[in-house]
C-alpha cells in the first residue's frame, strides 16, 4: 500500500502517522520525489482499511497493491477450486446446468419441472421456497411446505438441490438443501454470509445488482473468512440505464474473476435478461466466456408461473436449449 | 392497469387470459384499435404481479396506471406524515438533524460527541454498534457493548438515538432505541422489514445504493403492510459511474418522495459524498429541496475514527455548520 | 400510441386534444374505463413526438406500441441486410473481422500490421487517422497523411478500409476509405448523421458510451432515413459503475438488436474491456451471441502504441485468436 | 505520477521504461519495497497519457499526482473565473438566469417570452435554433430562420441571447450569439470544441450525460488550450438507472467544480429533470449547493411547444419562482 501525502504536510503530521503505521505491525519504506511524498507500507496490508488512511488530512490519495480479499485471491490459490455438491462437482474443469422452476407451487409442478430438466441434461435442480419479492403482496414463496416439496423432487431424481435463503435463521431448515443461494440483494447482508462462514455446506453467491466484482470477492472472503471455502459465483446481470433487458448481463465478469480468484462462477442468464428468447443466446455466450456453470428457470406452465413467468423456458425449450449447451461446451473444452 | 395484446393474439387465448382476470375479482372493459387489442383492468390493481401478466405470449405489454404502494401513496394519504421519535417529530413540518459518529468506539468519544452535538442544536443522536463493511477484516461495530454506550449517551443527554439494526435476530437489543436505522444494504432484506413493520417502533429507511425510487417506497410499504406506519425515507446517494465522490446524492428524488408519498424524507450527505469538505453544501442544498432532516457524521477526533473518517466533521465544524443550517431553514420555510 | 388521460381531465380539454391529434391525421379511438380514460391513436405514430403529447396537462403518459424507427425496423424488412464493403460483407450470414491499429502512427508500422492480420485471415484492415481523445494534449492522429498510409495498406493488401470520421467537413478526404466509423462519442451528432445520409458509402455506427438500444436504432434511421441505408452497428460496451473493465460490454444488446433490427451488428471487445487478456474470451462470447462480426485491436509493439496499448494484441496474438475465431464462428453456423 | 511496476519485472525490461521516460523529459525517483517497485516521474506531467504507460507488460498500475487539466485547474488559478456576455456577468460572485424557449417557434413566441423573462429578472435570453433531436422525424428547429427571431428579441429586450451550436461548419451564423452552447450530446465533439477554441466568444459547455466531472474538464481544457478562456460549465443531469426522472441532477458537482477548477458552473434543472413541478426545487437547491447560474426553460403554451414541452414553466410560473430565486441568491450570499 502506497500513502500520497499532500505536497503541504508538515514533518511532525507526517512522523505522527508513520508511528500509527509501525504501531501496528507495517515497516514503511519512505520515498520523496520533488512535489511529493509517498509512504509504502510493508506487510500485510491485505487487511487496512483505506478510509481510515484517508481521514488523516496529510493524505493525498492512496494505492493499494495488494488486493484486501485472500482466501478468495488466485494469487495464494493459484489452481482453480472445484465445489463439491452431493457428489456433482462445479469448478476445476467441471460444468453443471442448474435448472428448475423460479417458486415451488405445487406438487406436480416440482415432479414434473425435475423430471424434464433431469432428462434433458441438468446437473442439479433450483427451486425457490423463500422469494424476495419487490412487492410485499407478491407470492413470497410457500416457505417450509416448499421445501418439502423440493426435498421430495430430490428423492424422486437423486439430483441435488439448489434453494435460496433469506435470512439466516431459517438455517435449520436447510440441512438436506445441497447448495444454498445467497440472492443479489442480499449479496451484502453481512450477518447472514457470516452465518453462511460457519457451515461446511456450498454456498451459491449471486453478485448484488450494482456490486463491483471487487465487492462480490469480498463477500465471498466474509464466508471463507469463517471457514466455509466451499463458494460458488454466480453473474446475474447489474443495473444499468438500458431498458430494453431487465439487468445487464455482465459476461466480462467471467474472465476478471478468473483472473482475481480460483472460484467457480457460473451464469444465470435468466434474471438477467428477463426475457424467454435472450435465454439461449446468453447461456451459449457465457460458456464461451468461461462459465463453470449455467443457472436457468424452467416452468411447466410459463404463462400460469407465480413468478418470473416471462424468462421461463418450457421444459420442450430447455430440452432444446440443453442439447446445443452440451455440444457448446463440448467444443469449448476442446478448442 | 391496461393490457395491451400482441396483433396476433387469437380469440380463444384472450378468452382465456380474460377469464383468469375477473377470477381474479377484476372487471374488464376491452377497446380494440385496428392494429391493437386493450384489456383494462378494473378493480385494485396494486397488488397484481405485471411479471406475471406479462408471461401470458399474448401480452405485449402492460401499463400500470395505480401505483403498486398504497400505504406510502399519498393519494389515499393527502396529509404530511410526522412521525414522532421520543418525543422528537420529523415531517410534517418539522425538522431535525441526527448527528453523531459513524460508529461507536469508546465511552469518551461518545459521550463526547454526543455533549457537543447537543449544544450545536442536533435533535438526534446517532452512532453505529453493528456496521456493515465491506470487508471481513474491517471494524464490525462494539455490538451490544456498543449500544449500551449509545444509551448511556442518550441518558446523559436526552436526545433520542438512533442505530443500525444487520439482523432481525438482534431487535432484542434495541428496545431503548428510539428510531431503527436500515442501512442501504438491507433496504431489500425483505425478512428484516416484515419484523420491523411488527413492532410500533419507527424505522429510518436509507435507500438502497442502486434502487429506484418506487422500489424503495415498496421497502416502506413492507413495513407499513405489517402495521408500523411509522417510517422515515433516507436519501443517501445512489452509484452511478462517478467517481469523483463515493455516490451521487440524488436531491430530485426529495420533490418526487413528496409527490408520491406522505412519508418523511432525510438527507445524509456524509455517505452520500464521502467527502468532508462537500457535507455542508450538501446539506444546504437538501434543506433547499425540501428535505424533512439531516444525518452529518460527527466525530472528537476524524483521523483517528475507526470507520468513514474522510466524511466526518470535528464537533467545531458541525457547530459552525449548524448555525448556516438552522439559518436556512428558517429562510426556507418563510419563503 | 395510447394515450392515458388524467383521472380529473375536463371533456373540453380532452376535446382540444382530440381535434390536435385529429388534426394530425391520426383516427382516434377512444375507451373510458372507471377511472381511466384513454385515447388510441390510429395511423403512423412513428414519428409522433412522446414528449410533445406528455407536455399537455391533462395527459398522465403515454404508452408506445409502433417504434419510433421505421426503416431499421426488422418488422417493416424481415430479412437480415447484408452490407457490402468493397466486395466483402457483413451481416446475413456473412461474419467478418476488421483489425489494425488503433491509430496509425508510421508507413512501418500499417505496412507491418496490415499485411499480418491480413495473413491471419482479417477481412478488413482499420487504423485510425483522426483520433477523438479525451485530453487536447494526447496524440491527436497523423490526419490527412495517416489517410494516406492507410489507403496505401489498403493497396498493398487488398483489404477495405475502416476508419473513424470526427467532423462532416472532413468527408472529402474518406472518398477512398470503405466503411467510415463513427465513434461512441459521435453516435448522437446528429449533423454528422446526417451528411453521411446523404452519401452511399457504408458506416460503421458504434453505440454511445450511455446509450440504450433504441437510442442507437434511431441514430441508425438517421443515417436510414437520408437515404444511405448500409448501416452496421458495432457494441463497444457500455458505461457502468463498475471500475474493474474500462467499459462494460453489453452482448445481450446482440440478439436484442438481432430481434428489433434487420440491420448486422459486430463487437469490438478490444475498446469495450481496455484490457489483453480479455478480447479472446469476450471475441468468442460475442460470436456465441450472434455478432456478425469483430473488430480488435492489433499493433506491431503495443508498448509503444501512440493509443490504446494496452488492449492491442501483437500480431502473434492476434493470429492465435483468429484460429479459435474461425473454428468458433464454423461451430456455431453448424450448430 | 507514479507508476507502480510488477513484481517480475525484470531488471532490462525496467531501465528500458526508464530511459523511455528520460527521453521525455522526466527525471525519475526509484523506490524500492520488499514486493513492489516504483518509478516516480518528476516535471511536468499533465500530458502523459496513462494508457500509453499502462500498455508496458510490466507496469502493474500508475497514478496520476498531478490532474491532467491545466488551464482549467484551481491550482493554477486560483482566483474565481467571471466571464463577460455582452456585459453581463457569471462567476467570480455574479449570478444570472438565463431563460427562454427550449426552441424557437414563431417571432409571436419568441418575442413574447423574451419580453416575459426579461420582466422577471432573466439576465440572459435562450432559445433552440438547431436542435439536436433522438429521432430524425422530430422538428430539427428553424435553423438561420430560427436565429433571426432570436436576435430581434436580443435587439426588443436588450438581453444577451445564447444558443446551441451543433456543427462548427454553422459558426458563421453566430457572429451575433453571444454566448455559443455547447449540448450535452456534443460535450465530447472535440472538432466542434477545437474550433471554438479560436474564437473569443463565450461557451456554455453542457455536461455529457454520462461524463464524469475529470471529463467535462478535460473538455474545457480543449476550448481553453486554444486559447478561448471564456468557458462556463453547466451541470445538466446525468444518466442513471432511475426511471422516475429524465436524468439525476448531479449537485454535488458543484462544490467539486469549485475545488478543482476556477470556472464558473451554471444549473440546468428543465433537461435534468424533464418535469415542470420539480424545476423550482432544484433551482433552489442549486443556489444552496453554490451555483453561479440556473438555466430555465419558459414557453408561452408548453402544451403546444415543439420541444420539451413537459418540463418547461409558463411565463407566470417563471415570474414566480424568479421571485423565489432572487431572495434565496441573496440569503446565500449573505449567509
Amino acid at each position: 500500500m502506497i500513502i500520497i501525502l499532500k505536497s503541504d504536510a508538515r514533518k511532525q503530521q507526517i512522523e505522527a502517522l508513520k508511528e500509527e503505521m509501525v504501531s501496528q505491525g507495517f515497516a514503511i519504506h519512505e520515498s520523496a520525489g520533488i512535489n511529493t511524498q509517498l509512504l509504502g507500507l510493508i506487510g500485510d496490508t491485505s487487511k487496512v482499511d483505506v478510509d481510515h488512511v484517508m481521514a488523516n488530512d496529510i493524505v493525498e490519495t492512496v494505492q493499494r497493491i495488494q488486493e484486501p480479499y485472500k482466501k478468495a485471491n488466485r494469487k495464494f490459490h493459484p489452481n482453480d477450486t472445484a465445489v463439491d455438491i452431493g457428489g456433482v462437482k462445479i469448478g476445476g474443469g467441471e460444468f453443471q446446468v442448474i435448472a428448475g422452476p423460479c417458486s415451488i407451487e405445487t406438487k406436480e409442478q416440482m415432479t414434473e419441472v425435475a423430471q424434464k430438466v433431469k432428462e434433458a441434461g441438468a446437473g442439479l435442480l433450483r427451486g425457490g421456497a423463500f422469494k424476495p419479492r419487490t412487492s410485499p403482496y407478491a407470492f413470497q414463496g410457500l416457505h417450509d411446505e416448499g421445501l418439502k416439496l423440493l426435498l421430495e423432487a430430490k428423492k424422486a431424481t437423486g439430483l441435488p438441490v439448489v434453494t435460496e435463503i433469506m435470512d439466516a435463521s431459517h438455517l435449520s431448515l436447510f440441512e438436506d438443501v445441497d447448495l444454498i443461494q445467497v440472492g443479489t440483494r442480499n449479496m451484502q447482508n453481512f450477518e447472514l454470509l457470516k452465518e453462511l462462514g460457519k457451515i461446511d455446506k456450498p454456498v451459491l453467491l449471486k453478485r448484488g445488482m450494482a456490486c463491483t466484482i471487487d465487492e462480490w470477492l469480498m463477500s465471498a472472503e466474509y464466508i471463507m473468512a469463517g471457514g466455509n471455502e466451499n463458494v460458488i459465483l454466480c453473474e446475474r446481470g447489474i443495473r444499468t440505464y438500458e431498458t430494453a433487458v431487465r439487468n445487464t448481463l455482465d459476461l466480462s465478469a467471467i474472465p476478471m474473476i478468473k483472473k482475481k480468484s480460483h472460484l467457480p462462477v457460473i451464469v444465470d442468464p435468466s434474471h438477467a435478461t428477463g426475457i424467454r428468447f435472450m435465454v439461449e443466446p446468453m447461456a451459449l455466450a457465457a460458456i464461451a466466456a468461461g462459465a463453470d456453470g449455467l443457472m436457468v428457470e424452467v416452468h411447466n406452465n410459463p404463462a400460469k408461473a407465480l413468478c418470473d413467468g416471462p424468462q421461463s423456458l418450457t421444459p420442450e425449450e430447455f430440452d432444446h436449449m440443453m442439447q446445443k449447451v452440451t455440444k457448446t461446451r463440448d467444443f469449448f473444452q476442446n478448442l
